[in-house]
């Protein structure tokens, strides 16, 4: 009996006739089950009268299935195969718990992404570069499109589309260009094996009528969703994000978006991760066809607030790009694309890299991939690895309140506040002012219940700090510094109220680990 | 015939009666006249039974005085003297020009301020050493209170204190410690000599019984402030600060301000520069009394807002300090310092200087003065090195209007905005986030008319830029690094659009002289 690890693809090939019509909306499924499991898959037409269907077991032991009667074949229409134990890399797909993410198998999973939106609409060498580069990376997951990207640095049409085109030049959606999905999937198992998650962009606004697949009718686009599932879903290292800077779609209503949201939600058999990234308004991230938030914000600050709004996992998935380009979003220093990887971290959530560097052969890694040529890489993955190695995950504490006059964190949360005239004076600061000055100079609190406290004290160069650790246990204290990413004990055991000497400098944060 | 250099200082040094009762509220003036020009001129009594009446003439020729009839001695009571050129560092007393200020001989003034709130309570060889320490600084003006300090770092008593105490142990305001004033004006004629306005601070929270001087009825604190101008005012270097964060001086109500400002404006026969420091609320500078904006905040960025609201000269009197302390208002970078400074100065306006590096003997520069340790001093004489060096004042210039979409300076004064959807987005966004993203990676232009173009990048590290020169000049383009404060010129003759290439570093300008 074959036999397929659990979380890998079982793929059954179907011969039968050239479809008559449209070559995505085919007669092709079938049923697999496994004890009280059961479900139906839906296949795709391959070219050559070849039809596919895959489907990623979920569990071990044996799976049957029964091929639809379109393809009914007295012979070849049961079947069965054996799932055996997950190995190696193989984790299965990532799957949320709570506001955090983990793999289906319980193993820990904590974005650590990048972003090279068109790296798979780029030549073959190019493509291998990026690949190489990704695999000496500390990343874990990528945002990609699935349509081209025109845009400055993007002026180059890629090698495929995903559709062909008809007799009078329009994009024919149910006549995909087999190649390009073929060439696609290549690139998904690449990162598989990478260990590598792909955050597939379904939609975007980079094309104005330069290929016109911003302006699909909407069954069109539905035909197209229907494809990527149908072809795509078995990939356990795939999430989908329904859209790249939505509110840029002009084109496409909220309702559209609902119903794609929906519409995916109801097709994908493995409720991949489903999301939508925003440019100026979040989405709405409350709806229930939704895993998690991918928000593009710089304000990484609100991460914080955004998790318990929408009390799902939280991905800052665009914080602006370390880089030197001119536009506004594209360059910040190394310095600041580490400092806003350990802001969104200490306020409970997860960021994703971007590197804008201008280059005159327009190979920018934001979005062609290629080579990284930043400094902040090496500093995500000295967080990577302090992140990884804590017991569990990061939960966010709220400053005290201070009677120091001057401190601007001090909060309402104190009942001594009414009577406090300097709490009056802050409290009737406009909204925009205290927040402006909230953000100027602001620390992270961090915590896993009480066996680890992290304090991150970002800007702030102070070099005099009090731990408030328990009195209970006993703490080991390392002093970091994000940039020469050096992490050494400075104190072997401590509780309580603990005075500590910081370097002063910017980019500095302490670690308590009960021993 | 006795001669005075105009706008030093004229003194008659009378012998009278030792005061019955207040030594503060005594009939002691004199009337000089020179020409249209007439001044009735207050003394104050010195103790021994003497009584001085100080003067200082703003216009050269011959001045006639007259003492009042109380010690009219029909010899000594009329008098002449000559007021001859001013030289050397002597250019009069500071006034404003508009939004700017100037020496009042039409010398160039642009202040570059530092603060050193209690430096004159200090022990004689603390204080000798802040005067050298200021002698070698790019100072100009100083923040110093009169009343002594009592706070974090400022644990100390001052050896003297402005007023006795009487009987019962309550200060006499009406009977000042002579000692005190003496020494204090001995250090103004130090600074003074050093080219340096003490912005003499004449109330402030930081006392909290302690001393009691921020408790005193309001009579007394008109008396303490007459005493102050009879005193002081003669002196070119002066500028009176009503108030060192008004707003957390709890026991004084608007209308005391109010009433307080006012009494100065018309006691101050020379009308120094005259303003009030707050805390969270700005005071409103539009009252008459008030001639400059005295602010705190390290929101620089809206020192143009505050200049156009207020039309008159905005210095940013504290933006946080450069220094390592744990308080959140004292642990800025260096090159934060420094780069407040660039943004407070292509907006337009003048910022000041504080250090906070925790000392176990708690000199601190921004209060007890000392040594200067930090590293933004000599980038703020950089900075005022340049600022020097241009033809005439600094106008801010307003970001264009750019369709790049992803462009968040984009602003509403553009006729296309309506039907701009990008814009409608950007619009929609609430005022906070707004706010937020402005503040983030902002680039700061600005221009002396045709003559000259600065664009300060902030923390763009972008490697690009295109320089909008006008079309009819000639220009020579330099490259600043405001941190490594070098200044090269990189395209000798430029006009137009002009691409420069930048070193994609945080810290960077570029300034276009016309040639």
């Amino acid at each position: 009996m074959k036999r397929v690890e659990r979380f890998d693809i079982f793929e059954l090939l179907l011969k039968g006739e050239e479809p008559a019509d449209s070559r995505v909306v085919v007669d092709c499924s079938a049923v697999f089950k496994n004890g009280d499991q059961r479900f139906t898959i839906n296949g795709f037409y391959n070219g050559n009268r070849e039809y596919k269907i895959r489907f990623m077991p979920q569990e071990q032991g044996i799976w049957r299935y029964e091929i639809g009667s379109s393809f009914a074949d007295p012979d070849d229409s049961y079947g069965e195969f054996e799932c055996v134990e997950n190995t190696g890399r193989n984790h299965g797909p990532v799957i949320t718990n709570g506001t955090h993410f983990q793999y289906a198998d319980g193993t820990k999973y904590i974005p650590f992404g990048t972003t090279a939106y068109a790296w798979t609409h780029q030549p073959v060498d190019l493509r291998e570069r990026t690949k190489k580069t990704l695999s000496e990376s500390p990343f874990n997951k990528i945002r990609m499109c699935l349509f081209p990207k025109s845009m400055v640095y993007n002026n180059n049409d890629p090698e495929r589309y995903p559709f062909t085109k008809n007799a009078e030049g329009k994009w024919d959606v149910h006549n995909p260009d087999l190649g390009y999905w073929t060439d696609l999937e290549n690139q998904l198992k690449d990162l598989m094996d990478m260990g590598i998650e792909a955050d597939l962009i379904l939609f975007h606004p980079y094309d104005k009528g330069r290929w016109g697949f911003d302006e699909l009718s909407r069954e069109d686009n539905l035909a197209y969703l229907k494809y990527c599932v149908r072809r795509l879903s078995a990939f356990r290292n795939i999430w989908w994000s329904l859209a790249n800077e939505y509110d840029m779609v002009f084109r496409k209503t909220e309702e559209e978006w609902e119903s794609f949201g929906n519409f995916i939600r109801q097709e994908d058999p493995y409720q991949h991760l489903l999301s939508i990234h925003n440019w100026i308004q979040l989405y709405d991230f409350k709806r229930p066809w939704i895993t998690h938030c991918s928000i593009q914000s710089a304000l990484v600050h609100k991460t914080e607030d955004w998790k318990n709004e929408f009390q799902k996992p939280v991905v800052i998935d665009e914080c602006e790009y370390e880089g030197n380009i001119e536009e506004s979003w594209g360059h910040l220093s190394a310095f600041e694309m580490a400092h806003r990887f350990w802001t969104v971290t200490l306020k409970g959530g997860y960021c994703t890299h971007g590197e804008t560097y201008h280059r005159e052969d327009e190979v920018l890694w934001w979005s062609k991939g290629g080579d990284l040529h930043g400094e902040s890489v090496k500093r995500i993955r000295f967080l990577q690895e302090i992140v990884y190695g804590l017991e569990g995950e990061i939960q966010p504490v709220q400053g005290k309140f201070r009677i120091n006059p001057n401190d601007l964190q001090m909060t309402a949360d104190n009942p001594s506040v009414q009577h406090n005239p300097y709490l009056k004076q802050i409290l009737s600061m406009n909204p925009v002012d205290r927040a402006l000055l909230s953000m100027n100079n602001a620390t992270y609190a961090g915590r896993h219940g009480d066996d680890c406290f992290i304090h991150y004290f970002g800007k702030s160069c102070q070099s005099l700090f009090t731990l408030d650790l328990p009195e209970a246990g006993d703490y080991a204290i390392d002093l970091i510094d994000i940039w020469e990413m050096t992490r050494e004990m400075i104190i072997p055991k401590a509780s309580g109220k603990t005075k500590l000497r910081l370097p002063g400098k910017e980019g500095t944060a302490v670690i308590a680990t009960r021993i």
